[in-house]
């Protein structure tokens, strides 16, 4: 699985594999003003709004949403990480935030299969599960994410012979 | 614990107990502009950009991103939930997608604490877990979050007694 994916044909349930790795293509550099600009919208806390009002609080300075790494790392993996045959849908994810994302920091994106289920009722779908991580330009890991997706199968009467 | 909470004093970790339960006071009305607009940022996919486009997918019809779901769920525990002492400091959660959200629904958030569990090496702060439920207009619940906090506690010391 290559990071690359829009032009090189979808992914289906059949084509995914544990073990399997990808690098999202694209990564993202967050400035201030985006991060308080997500956080007047979804997550208006002092530490994310303003670096002086950050200072007096365990972050120490201003920081990005949690909820904010994790929609940018959505993002880097639509631009630019595998592309699943009926769009990447997910069923749920499991975050894990590490470290805090600041100011100038350069975030990319890399995942690996972990979980493969067939559907136990459905021929034509199946469940995914990946482990995608989230950095930063030093490499330190910022976010883990679990993620569930649904998956169709390329070929769903096959699975009932 | 009230669903009002900006005035009321802010809460620290011996001030929540497992069971207790809160309501945000606000709620969120989607339409499909924002829908869109939030996707064209964060997850850029048929279904979440253009109505007819989702027409051929899993989803019939122009839904919101999850991750759309869980920033405004965000908000409105911001905005009109428990206050936390130090702010609302999230070092993870297990969101779960049980249900679409689609254009003019309704969203409303409330929770309960389902752990306390104090830190083994810092007398001065805990981690709460609460099971977070988004709900519509009708009542379904279209999120589950499970969210790990970080709280702060009022008396430090009174930890090493």
């Amino acid at each position: 699985m290559s990071g690359g994916g829009r032009s090189e044909g979808r992914l289906y349930f059949e084509d995914l594999r544990v073990g399997q790795r990808f690098t999202a293509t694209a990564t993202h550099t967050l400035d201030a003003a985006e991060i308080k600009a997500f956080a007047a919208q979804f997550d208006p806390q002092p530490f994310h709004l303003d670096a002086d009002a950050g200072q007096a609080t365990v972050f120490g300075g201003l920081v990005a949403s949690g909820w904010h790494t994790a929609a940018l790392t959505m993002r880097l993996i639509i631009e630019g990480g595998p592309a699943m045959a009926g769009g990447t849908v997910g069923l749920g994810a499991e975050l894990s935030w590490h470290k805090a994302v600041r100011p100038g920091d350069t975030l990319s994106v890399s995942g690996e299969v972990v979980e493969s289920i067939p559907s136990r009722t459905r021929s034509d779908r199946g469940r995914i599960v990946m482990r995608i991580e989230t950095r930063n330009q030093s490499g330190a890991v910022v976010q883990t994410c679990v993620s569930r997706l649904l998956v169709p199968c390329r070929n769903p009467d096959a699975r009932r012979d």
